[in-house]
C-alpha cells in the first residue's frame, strides 16, 4: 500500500483490469481512456488500464489488441494490476475472480449484484485479511448513489425502512400498462423489443434482480447479512390489464417494491426495549400505492429509493437505475475511491453486520390487503363477506361494490393483517357459495392508517 | 493516528468534543450519548463525549455540569479530543477554533455553510497539512446526501449542471404563497411564528444562505474553488402574490433556484474544445419553473437537489433540508467516517480545486425570462413591444396579452438571452410611452427549449 507525503503528483501509475466489456465495461474503458487527466488529478496518480478480459478476442473493439484478453485469471493476478472492475455479471467465475483479486491485496470495483446478494460475507472477508476495498455501488439503482449514502452519510441514524422500485425493466412494463391498459404479454414484447427486457426475461419479471438489490440494501441498513434467500419475492407476470384498472380506480398505482423494514420482535420474544431484537422484514412484490406517493411518479426505466431513518425523516434518491452510461458513472466513482485509499493508504467501510437482526417471515409481516371479488348479486353478500374476513381477524378499511348482476364484484380493502390470515380469508371467501371468484389479492403500501 | 490490526474491539477511545448546543447540537449530544453501543460498533471504537461548549453555562441542558464549558478553545486543545463536531454557526470565533482543530491534527464536521462558503480553501489547507478530517455534509440541504455523493459517487462522471431548492425558510414562504396566495409579507410572519423564519430572516430571504450552499455545491461539482462572492444573488422579498398568480396562468410556480451550471468559454475565449476552459455560472433567485419540473412539487420546508452530470444523467435527492434531527443526521454520518478514519488510519477527500475554472458573470450567462407589463390598450402596442426586445437581441417565445382597458397586461416570455440584453431591453420597455410600466421581471428555468 502507497503511504504518500502530501505530494500528489508524485504518485506512481495504478493499474486497472476491467473483467468484461457489455454495455457497462464499454463504458468504463472509455471513460478510463477518454477522461485520464480529470481521473489522474481526482485520485492523485494515473489510472492505466491494463487490460479488458472479454469472451470472445474476434470482436471488433475499437482499443489495441495487447489490451483484450480472453485469460480474466491470469489478468487479475498481474503484479501491475492494482485494481479490478468487475463487470461481467454471473456468479462464476465473477466469484472465483474477485475473491482471487480481494485476496492478492486487490481492491474491487462491482456491479454484480446477484453475487452479493449471496456471497458478500466470503468476499468482505477476503478484503479485510488482504486490507483491500469492495466497492458496489452500482449493484443497487445504477448511477443512484444509495449504497454509499446508507453505509456512509446515514452511519450515524437509525434506518427503520428502505423501499424502492429498483428494477427498470419491470417498472417499464407496469408504467406502460397503466397508461396504455394494455396486458402484460403485449408490453413485455413490447419491452423486449426496445431492449428494456432481455431475451429471458425470468430475472427481472419474476423479481430475481430485484430481490437480490433488497438484500444488499437490507444488509447495509440494518447492519444485518441478509441473502437473497432471505427476501420473499413475488414477481409482476401474473398482474393484468384489470388489476391496473381496479388500482386506478382507487386512486392508485401498481409498481414493483422492494421493501426492507425494521419490524418488532416475534410473538413471545422480548422486545427491542426488553433487550430482546428487531426483526428485518425483507420482501420484493407488486403493491398498490397512492399515486399521491413520491414513488408513483416514478415511471418508466427510472429507479428510486426511499429511505426512512429516525433522524434524517424520509430521503428520497432518484435517477437512471439502469443502463451502460448511468452503471459506468458508479462503478467510475468507486474506482476513484478505491485509487485514492491505494494511493493514500485508507480503506473502504468494510461490511457491517453487528446487529445481526433475525428475519421476520413473511407469515408475520403486517400489510394492507387489496382483494377483489367476483360476487352473487344478491341482498346480504357484503355482510357474509365481510364476517369472513372478521372471523380470521383481518379487519376492513373499506367495502366497495361495483356493478350488478353476473357482473357484480366487490373490492375490499383491509387494515394491516399478516399474511398467514389474509392467506386463510382468502381460502375461506373462495369456499363461500356467494363469492364466484377471488379475481385478485394485491397488498397495498405507502398509505398512512389513522 | 490510530493504526488497526483488524481486531475492531481493541480500539481506545474516540474524543469528542461538540461546540455550540442549539437544536443541532443539542440532538448530536443525545445521539452520542443514547446510541453508543451503536456508534462504537460502526466506528470500532467508543466514541466519548469530552464536552460541549455553550454560551450560557446556567441553562439546564440535562448534561452533566462538567461536560459543559464556555471555553470552546480550551475543549478543543484538550488532549483527549480527536473530533470536533461544529455546530455553533458565524464566521467567527468558529473559523478560528476549526483552524486550530485541524492544526492540531483533530478531525473536524461542521455544518457551517457560510464559514465554508468563504473558507475552505483555509480550513481545507489547514487539514490537509496535518492529515486531519474536514467533513461538512451537514452544511447543506441537511439530512440530505449531497455532498459525499457530489464529492465520492461522482468522482468518476463530469457534473454539468447542479439545481437545488437549498433553503427551507423560502421554500415554505413560496410554496404558502403559491396555495394560498397570499401577499409575502403575510406568509413571512407566519413563517416566522411557526420557527421556520428566523426574527431577522435576512440571510434566508435574501438568498444569502442559499448562496453559500449554492457556493460549496459548484465548488465540489466542477473542481473548483467558488466563494460566496462568486455567486450571482437575488432573493425572494420583491416577490408579490401576483407573480406567483401570473406564474400559475403559465403553468407554472416561483421556487428560490440555487444553480450551478457548466457554461462555453467566454466570447473570444478559446472553447473546451479548442484546449481552453469551460466557465461557472453560480446564481441564486427566484425563478419560475413549470409544474412538471421534479423540483416545482417539492414544498415547504422541504429540500431538493437535481444534478446532471455527462454518464450518470440526471439524478435527484430529496428530503428535509434543515432542524435539528435531520441536521444531526448528516453530522453523526460525516463523525462516523472521521472516527473510522482515526481508527482505521486513513483519510477523507481532500479539497479538489484542480480544473479551477474561471466564474462567468450573470450579465453572460442566458437564461429565459417571464417580462410582466402593464401596457395601453391600444393597436399596435404588441407589435412595438416585439420590436423593442427585437432590438436588444432578446428573441420571443410567446406574447399573451390579457385583459382590455387601463388593465391591460402582456405577458412576455423570451427565449435564452444573456441578462445583459435583457436589462437593456427592460430599460428600454420602461420608456416607450405606450408600456404603463414594467410589472415584473422573472427569469425561467426548467424548460427544455426546441
Amino acid at each position: 500500500m502507497t503511504e504518500n507525503n502530501g505530494t500528489r503528483d508524485a504518485g506512481r501509475p495504478l493499474g486497472v483490469a476491467v473483467l468484461g466489456m457489455g454495455t457497462v465495461g464499454t463504458e468504463v474503458v472509455r471513460v478510463l481512456r477518454d477522461h485520464a487527466e480529470d481521473l489522474r488529478s481526482r485520485v492523485g496518480a494515473p489510472l492505466v488500464l491494463r487490460g479488458v478480459a472479454v469472451r470472445d478476442l474476434a470482436k471488433d473493439r475499437g482499443l489495441p489488441a495487447e489490451l483484450l484478453t480472453t485469460d480474466a485469471e491470469a489478468l487479475v493476478a498481474r503484479d501491475d494490476v492494482d485494481l479490478v472492475v468487475e463487470v461481467m455479471g454471473g456468479i462464476d467465475p465473477a466469484r472465483a475472480l474477485i475473491g482471487a483479486a480481494l485476496s492478492g491485496g486487490k481492491s474491487v470495483v462491482t456491479a454484480n449484484k446477484a453475487l452479493l446478494a449471496d456471497y458478500t460475507g466470503e468476499l468482505a472477508a477476503a478484503a479485510e485479511r488482504s486490507r483491500a476495498d469492495l466497492y458496489f455501488e452500482a449493484a443497487v439503482a445504477g448511477a443512484i448513489p444509495v449504497v454509499r449514502p446508507l453505509i456512509q452519510s446515514l452511519s450515524g441514524d437509525r434506518v427503520n425502512r428502505v423501499v424502492g422500485i429498483v428494477n427498470g425493466t419491470t417498472n417499464f412494463i407496469l408504467s406502460a400498462m397503466d397508461e396504455t391498459g394494455a396486458a402484460y404479454d403485449d408490453v413485455l414484447a413490447e419491452a423486449t423489443d426496445l431492449g428494456y427486457a432481455e431475451a429471458d426475461p425470468t430475472a427481472d419479471v419474476e423479481g430475481f434482480d430485484a430481490a437480490a438489490k433488497a438484500a444488499i440494501l437490507a444488509s447495509l441498513a440494518f447492519h444485518t447479512r441478509v441473502t437473497a434467500a432471505d427476501v420473499y419475492r413475488e414477481g409482476i407476470s401474473k398482474i393484468t390489464a384489470e388489476d391496473l384498472e381496479t388500482a386506478s380506480a382507487v386512486g392508485c398505482t401498481v409498481k414493483l417494491l422492494a421493501i426492507c423494514e425494521r419490524v418488532a420482535a416475534g410473538p413471545g420474544e422480548p422486545t427491542s426495549a426488553e433487550g430482546g431484537k428487531d426483526r428485518v422484514s425483507v420482501r420484493v412484490y407488486p403493491a398498490l400505492i397512492p399515486r399521491k406517493h413520491p414513488l408513483a411518479s416514478v415511471n418508466g426505466a427510472f429507479n428510486a429509493v426511499v429511505v426512512e431513518a429516525d433522524n434524517a425523516g424520509r430521503l428520497m434518491f432518484y435517477g437512471q437505475g439502469a443502463g451502460g452510461a448511468p452503471t459506468a458513472s458508479a462503478v467510475l466513482g468507486d474506482l476513484v475511491m478505491a485509487a485514492r485509499n491505494k494511493f493514500y493508504g485508507g480503506r473502504a467501510p468494510g461490511e457491517s453486520v453487528y446487529a445481526e437482526l433475525p428475519i421476520a417471515p413473511i407469515g408475520d409481516t403486517p400489510t394492507r390487503y387489496h382483494v377483489n371479488l367476483q360476487v352473487e348479486d344478491r341482498p346480504g353478500v357484503l355482510a357474509a363477506v365481510a364476517d369472513t374476513f372478521a372471523q380470521h381477524g383481518v379487519s376492513i378499511s373499506t367495502v366497495r361494490q361495483q356493478g350488478h348482476g353476473e357482473g357484480a364484484r366487490l373490492v375490499v380493502v383491509t387494515h394491516h393483517a399478516v399474511e398467514s390470515s389474509l392467506a386463510d380469508t382468502v381460502a375461506a371467501l373462495a369456499d363461500m357459495d356467494s363469492v364466484t371468484s377471488v379475481t385478485s389479492v394485491l397488498r397495498l403500501e405507502g398509505t398512512e392508517e389513522s
